[in-house]
């Protein structure tokens, strides 16, 4: 076996992004669950055999305005907007990269702006990870109507394998949406 | 990393079938291209970490009449089918139960009749497996439209995460419906 643990390590692409429950700190659920999952289930011991690759895209923000006045809005409010978004990006990928320089498993992580899918396959057929790994909410077909799954979209327009998780049903908030 | 090293195995499962194409002997290209990335992509050196669980769904075979009298097929007749049936089928598994073997890798293996998708769907709901890895065509959007896809129907139907491994280019053949 020794071949194969001198392998290149198996890259994997993991996109997380920050909780949509308000106050509620850093990564999402589901992020949190991919990640743990990857790690408990995929990694294991072997933590030298991976290497994780975590891509944070973030929304250009609609309600970015709303603690400023919004009809006198100058440049500088943009970029004031814009340092404040660097900086929460680079405080959720924090996160999960100290997490992996702790138990010694190699990583990257960058930031994109847009529209979450589309950036994601995007990134995935650029950097050719061995799989991609999504969180997902798991909504029903009902709620998906409404609010659509980045998972559907990625194992469509992306080269690599995708795998999406679930969170489990003790992480679902009051709202199914949040996450 | 000790804790994580003695914890219970992580169980994939993989469902495997024949190959379509006429003469080629024994496993599918993408089955054993699935099987072939969880080795090198996900088990690696770590052999004691996984336990693979391989599933055969054997479609009732409509061209089983095809080398003897259809319209005098007795009992008897059957009876040979299903007898050659199960030959195949065992003799199917007995190539990824052997390689398993070989390397150390914990494995169990069975064999199931029905339509592939929902079998499939059933056992990792009642097996209940970390997740769940099919080999597939890769087949575009045209071809899926007379083709369908196992992956597609198990990725809504499963209760565990699912990952399609297509086929390497390289590894098509000349019709990329055959497998």
């Amino acid at each position: 076996m020794a071949a194969e643990e001198s392998a290149a390590p198996t890259r994997i692409m993991v996109a997380v992004n920050e909780s949509t429950i308000k106050g509620y700190p850093h990564a999402s659920i589901s992020s949190r669950g991919a990640f743990d999952w990857i790690l408990s289930k995929i990694v294991r011991a072997n933590t030298s055999g991976f290497k994780l690759l975590f891509l944070h895209v973030q929304v250009p923000d609609e309600d970015g305005f709303d603690d400023m006045d919004s009809i006198y809005a100058s440049p500088e409010d943009f970029k004031t907007i814009q340092r404040r978004d660097k900086i929460r990006g680079l405080h959720l990928l924090e996160h999960f990269v100290n997490h992996c320089h702790e138990i010694g498993v190699a990583c990257e992580a960058w930031i994109k702006i847009g529209d979450p899918k589309e950036v994601i396959c995007h990134e995935a057929n650029h950097v050719q990870p061995d799989f991609l790994v999504l969180g997902s909410r798991g909504l029903g077909p009902f709620q998906k109507v409404f609010v659509g799954t980045v998972s559907e979209f990625c194992v469509k327009h992306s080269d690599c394998p995708v795998i999406a998780i679930k969170r489990n049903a003790s992480q679902i908030p009051q709202d199914p949406v949040d996450d």
